[in-house]
């Protein structure tokens, strides 16, 4: 499968995170097999969990399934700039390369903020990779926050 | 109960870590009622989960316990500065105060690197009480570490 069609279900999860009332943020977990290991979405509302977010989901998720905690050449798509929070777990899991679509300006911990993959507290970075199905994930997020205005 | 008490517990819990062979790191999250809600050591081997963090766990706990994923008024003692994951954690779970021991300058996301509460992307900070306990924290830490090499 190509790079934008695991965006392509990335967006897909978003999709269905708003559909649960959701921040629409989705996620999608590739193993070096070159398939799928976890998808998902915000959860923080449904499971009274802060840190629900898209990626530390399909982290945990793909992790408990390899028996890891390291992720060695794991790609992550996600429809969202990582936070804080995510950007450091990614960093931890030793995931290989980060995919995702919009930038967030607000929250974002990888090229807003903390810029946490350049900090010297940062001890493994995966390659990242912005931009992707940008448009579709903005308007997605878009929409939510002008519905529960 | 006064703060170093909850903070001998969570060292009582980075000792069970240490002992189950993960990083000794222990933390205890305290409700506006003063009683604690949760208390656990590092479990990021144990698990498999590159999450699973004292901070995360508690945190976790505590929001599953209380149906919220916003801890108000909650507290937490913690042994180690906590990393930009869990800072980011707390500062999503708008705790009240942040109590930890040693400072962790490598890894440390508070007072080092991101410094997550500082950044225009974090939207609570806790108010932050370092040092409380350090010297334990600190021997405890420095013992394991010197058992692996």
């Amino acid at each position: 499968m190509t790079q934008p069609s695991f965006m392509t279900l990335a967006l897909r999860e978003a999709e269905r995170a708003a559909a649960r009332d959701e921040v629409p943020v989705g996620a999608v977990i590739v193993g070096p097999d070159g398939k799928i290991w976890a998808r998902d979405g915000n959860r923080t509302r449904e499971l009274a969990d802060p840190t629900a977010h898209a990626e530390l989901l399909v982290i945990r998720a793909a992790a408990a399934r390899l028996g890891s905690e390291r992720l060695i050449g794991f790609d992550l798509y996600v429809t969202l700039e990582p936070c804080a929070m995510c950007a450091a777990a990614l960093s931890f899991a030793r995931l290989r390369r980060l995919y995702f679509a919009a930038s967030d300006r607000k929250m974002g911990g990888v090229e807003h903020g903390p810029r946490f993959f350049s900090q010297p507290t940062c001890h493994h970075a995966p390659e990242v990779y912005g931009g992707l199905g940008e448009t579709a994930a903005e308007a997605l997020l878009k929409q939510f926050f002008r519905n529960r205005r």
